[in-house]
C-alpha cells in the first residue's frame, strides 16, 4: 500500500527536490504539487533538470481539497504560509512535515532532526523540519554534550545559494554570486535562535557566534563548529562519544584519518559526512550536507518514511555523481 | 541471476562512472575495477563523492584473472590500453565494451551508438562505445538523411572539462577553465574521422566542419549541428523524421516550441535533448548529453544491458538534480 | 582640458563599467551618475565591486540639468529610456553615445563600432553604440567581404551572463546558470537584425542563421561565424584581408599558428581577440571579446574618445588579471 | 629614474600576477622574467590571459647575470628555491623580495607586512614576503592586542584555488574543485607557525586553530578570526583600535554597519577588507584580500615601493572589475 505525499509549495527548489525524491521513491507516490504562482503549468517547464517527469502544479487550495487522513504533507513555505496551511490540515488528520521555522520552537510540533528525535518524530502528527544550519550544527555538536562543557561555540557556515531560494534577487544572480564569498547575517540570522535552542536542550549551555556565508556552488554546505572549553578534552573519549552517536546512523559518515568532509560528496543525497579533531581544549567538528537534501527535502522523506514506518533509507540511497 | 561487470581503467572518470552507475544497478553487479595507477586503493579514497561505496581498485592484470565467458568487462583507457587488453579478453570469450576509439573505425567491432545499431549491439562480442561528441552529433544528424541532403555541415560543441580526462594538466586547472570559454582542436580533432564516417555511412555526404569549446562546467556537453543545403527543407518533414527516429528510444527526449535543450537537464543522466529547426536550406539542431553518461560510462551500460537482453533502461533511470 | 562624462542609467552593469573605467580614464571625468531606482545612494553599497570609489548615482532628470555642450553623455538604458532622453541631450548640444538598439538602424546616428566608422564617429554628434554580438559578429565578418561572397553564414555565439542584465530573473540565478549551458532566442534574437544590417551594408549579402547561448560566467563572449561560401577559399588571400582590415587598430588581436581566442583573455579590457581557418569553401572566424568592454562601456569610452580627439586607447589599456 | 625589478620564478601564478603588475607600473620597470621550465617561451603562450604583454622568459641564472645594486629581485620560487638564489642575489647587492616561506621566520629579513612594518621594509635588503592566509590573519587580529587579550584565537579561512599553484594536481582540476568545498590542512599547515609567531610578537599570546579550506574560486580569500576573550570587550574600543590602527594605510578598508568584506571586491586590486563585531567576550574579524594581490605580487610591489621610496600606491591602484 503506497502513501500520497502532497507538496504545497512545490514551485521553489526544496518542493522541486521533494518531486525528484519522491518521483523515484518506491514506497510513496506524489499527490498533488501546489504552487500559487504556477499553477496549472507543467513542472517540467519550470524546471528543465525535471523535464523528464510528467507533473503539473496544482492551485491553491488544491491540497486541502485533496488530502485524507491517509496521506502526508510536505509544507515548504514561509513562516505565514505555514500559519495558514499547517493547523487546517492537521484538523483533517494529515500528517504534516512543515519545512518552515514557523513550528519548531513551539511545542505542538516534534522536531524533526530525524538522528535525535527519530522516534518521536514517528509519532509524530506534526514534524517542524530543521532548517538547514541547524541540522549541520546540531549534528555535528550534539554527540559533544557527552563528554565535553564548552564554553563557546563559535559556528563559521559555508553555503550554496540555493539556501536564498529561488525567488530573483540581485544577490542571487550569477554575476554577483560567481567569483566571491561573503558574510551575511552579521547582526543575527533567523536560525541563530533554532541552533541555540536545540543546543541547549541537548546539554551544550555555550554562547554561540555564529557566521554563515554565501559561496560559488549552487547546492551543499559545511558547518565548522569549533567548541572552546575550559580544560584539554579526551580525544579518545570524543571519537567514541561521535562513534557511539552515529553508530546506527545510515545516512551519517564519521571521517577519520586524512579524510575531510566533502560538500561534492554529498550533493544530491541525504548524507552527512563529519570529522571531529581535539586541539586542547578545543574541538573542532565539520559537517557537510546537501542543503536541499539533509537540510530540507531529503530528511522531509525521511521524516515520511520515519512516520511510516518504512525503513529510513527509502528512496533515499542516491549517490553523489562523480565530478 | 546477475551478471558481473569488470571495469578495466576504473580511475579515471567514465571508470568511476561506471562503477557508481553498476553500484546502483539492480540487475548487474560490479566485479574486479582495475587500475594500475592505484591498485590497492579504495575507490572511496580516490573519489570523495564515491566514499559511499565499499569497494577496491584491482591490480594490473585482475580482469583478466577473474573474467569468464559469463562476463563483461567494460574498458576505459586509451587506444593502446585497448589494444592491449581487449583481445586477450575476447579470447576467453568475455564480452566487452571499449570506451577507447580502438575500434570504433574497426569491422570487427559494433559501433555501440545504442538508438541506431542497437539490434546489433545486442548480437555483439565487441562494442566500440562512441565518444561523447560523435554521441551527441549522430543523434542529432543521422534523421536528417531521410529527408535532406545537407551539402555543408557545421558543428558546434561545447563540453565540461571531465571530457579532458582526470590526468592533471595545465589546461584543466580551475583557475585556467573558470571564467573562460574556448576552442581548441581547431587543426583537427581525433572524434573528426569518426563522426565523419557515420554520418557517411548514415547517409549524410556532406563536408563538415567540427569546432569544440571547452566551457566552465565539470560535466555534460550542448553539440551544435548546422546542415546547410542547397535548396529548403520542409519543416514538417524534418519534425516527422525526429519525431519518427526515436519514438522507442527511452532516453532521447525531442523538445519542440519554446523548449531548448539544456545540460544540466541531462546531467547526471543517460538522456539526450534535441531540438530541431528549420530556417529556409538550413537545419539546426541541438543536443544535450552527458559526456560521461550517454557520451561515456551510461551509454556503456546501455549496451552491456543490450547485450544481455535487460530493459535498456536498467539501472539508467536517474533524473538530474534540481539546481 | 579634461571633459566631463555623465552616465544616465548608471546603475546597471554596463553603466556600473563605464563608471569603472571613467573613475580611472586620466583625460576625462566623471560627472552625473544618474539612476532612477538608486537615486541619492553610494555607488559603493549598490555595487561592491567599486567600494573604492566616491560617488553617489544623481536623481532623475540630473544628467539633463548639469550637462551643456561641452560634455559627453552616456546613455545606458532600454529603447524606451533613449528615446525619452536622447533627443532632449541633442537639443542641448550634449555629444551623446547610447548603448540601446534604439538609433542602431537609424540614420541620424552614426553606428559606433570603432574600427569600422571611426572616422564618422569623430564628426558624430549622436553615437548608437553596436550591441556586444554585433559588435564581436561584425569585427569577425566584415574583413571577409574583400576576399569572398559567402552564401550562407552560421552564427554560434556564447555568453556571459551579465549580457542578460542587472534586474533579477530566474535565469540569471547562480543556481540556474552554473553546470548548465543553453541556447536562447531560437525563435529570432533582436541582435538578429543589427548583425545582418551591418553585414549588408558591407557587402556580405549572406542569410545568417544566428544562435546564442548563456554559458557559466560573468563577463566576456565567444562569438563563432561560419561563412560557407560556394567555392573554395584562399586561405592567404583571406589572412591577408585580416591582417589588412586591423593593422592599425590597437584593440584587435589577429591570432595565428596555435593559439585560440580566449574569453580571460580579454574580459576587463577593451581587446578583441580574432582567429580565421579556412576549410576550403567554409571559413570559420572566431572573435573573443568582453561584453561589458568592447561589448558595451569600452567600446562607449573608445567613441568618447574618438569624439573628442583623444588616443583611442585612452583609459582603456588594462590587461586581463591573471587567472 | 626608472628601477629595474626582476622576477625569479616568473611561470607561477604569483609571477605571472607580478609581471601583470609591473608592465603596468609607471615607475618600474621589468628585467629579467627567469623560468627554469618554460625559458625561452613568450610569456603570452604561457599565460593567456597575459597575451598582450611582449616578454620572454628568460634562462636559468640570467637574472645573477643581469642583476646590480641597482635592482630589485622579487623571487617567487619553493624555500629551496630560495635558499639556492637569495643569497647569490644579496651577495651582488640586489634588493630581494622573497615570496617563499624560507626567510619570514628569520632574523636576517625584514618580515614585508608593509602595514605594520613598513618603516623596517624601507630600509630592508632582504624582504620576507608573507603568506597569503597570514597577512589576512595578521592584518585582521594585530590591532585587537591594543584592546583585548583573547585566550583563544579560532581562524576559519576561505581561500581561491590559485593558492595551490599553477603544477598540475589532481585536487586543483576544476572537475574537482568545482561545486565542492572542503577543508585541508587539519593536522597542520604550514602557515601555522608564521601566523603564531607573529601574533605573538604583536602582543596576542592566545592559542590558536586554524582551518584552511579550497572554495571555488580563483583568486582571493576571506579569512575570519575569532577571538575569544575571558572578559566582555569594548566594542567602541575595538572599533577605535582598528580605525586608528589603518587610519593611514591606503590599501586597508575598515567596513562597518551593514557592509561585510567581500573577496570580488578585492580580486586584481591590492586592497584588504575589514570588519569587526563584538559579541560579549568574543571578537570576530573578517578580512578579505586577494592571494595574489596583498597575499603575494601585489604586497611584493608595495614593499618594493616601500624599498625605492616610491608613493606606497605606485602602480597599485587598479578597481576590481564589476562582475
Amino acid at each position: 500500500m503506497v502513501t500520497r505525499v502532497h507538496v504545497w509549495g512545490a514551485s521553489g527548489y526544496a518542493g522541486a527536490e521533494a518531486i525528484r525524491l519522491l518521483h523515484a521513491h518506491p514506497l510513496l507516490e506524489l499527490g498533488v504539487l501546489e504552487s500559487h504562482s504556477h499553477a496549472g503549468e507543467r513542472v517540467s517547464e519550470h524546471f528543465p533538470r525535471l523535464r523528464a517527469t510528467p507533473y503539473r502544479f496544482g492551485e491553491s487550495g488544491s491540497t486541502l481539497a485533496a488530502a485524507t487522513d491517509a496521506d502526508v504533507a510536505i509544507v515548504a513555505g514561509s513562516e505565514d504560509h505555514a500559519e495558514a496551511i499547517v493547523p487546517a490540515l492537521l484538523e483533517r488528520r494529515v500528517r504534516v512535515v512543515d519545512l518552515s521555522s514557523r513550528y519548531r520552537l513551539d511545542e505542538s510540533a516534534v522536531y524533526g532532526l530525524s538522528e535525535w528525535f527519530g522516534e518521536a518524530v514517528a509519532e509524530a502528527q506534526l514534524v517542524a523540519n530543521p532548517g538547514c544550519y541547524p541540522t549541520a550544527a546540531l549534528l555535528a555538536l550534539l554527540p559533544l554534550a557527552q563528554v565535553a562543557s564548552p564554553r563557546h561555540v563559535v559556528i563559521d557556515a559555508k553555503s550554496g545559494i540555493t539556501g536564498a531560494g529561488r525567488t530573483p534577487h540581485v544577490d542571487s544572480l550569477f554575476a554577483e554570486v560567481s567569483g566571491d564569498v561573503r558574510a551575511y547575517g552579521l547582526k543575527g540570522h533567523r536560525h541563530y535562535p533554532e541552533i541555540q535552542r536545540f543546543l541547549h536542550a541537548g546539554g551544550i549551555e555555550a554562547s554561540l557566534t555564529f557566521t554563515p556565508h554565501v559561496v560559488p556552488i549552487a547546492r551543499g554546505m559545511l558547518v565548522n563548529a569549533y567548541a572552546v572549553c575550559d580544560v584539554a578534552v579526551s580525544a579518545d573519549k570524543v571519537a567514541a562519544a561521535y562513534d557511539r552517536a552515529y553508530a546506527r546512523a545510515p545516512f551519517v559518515r564519521m571521517l577519520w584519518g586524512n579524510r575531510a568532509p566533502s560538500v561534492a560528496a554529498v550533493v544530491g543525497t541525504n548524507d552527512a559526512e563529519i570529522r571531529v579533531d581535539v586541539e586542547g581544549p578545543v574541538v573542532r567538528i565539520l559537517c557537510a550536507i546537501d542543503n536541499l537534501g539533509k537540510g530540507a527535502a531529503g530528511q522531509a522523506i525521511q521524516n515520511v518514511n520515519l512516520m511510516l514506518g518504512l525503513p529510513q533509507e527509502s528512496g533515499l540511497d542516491a549517490r553523489a555523481i562523480v565530478a
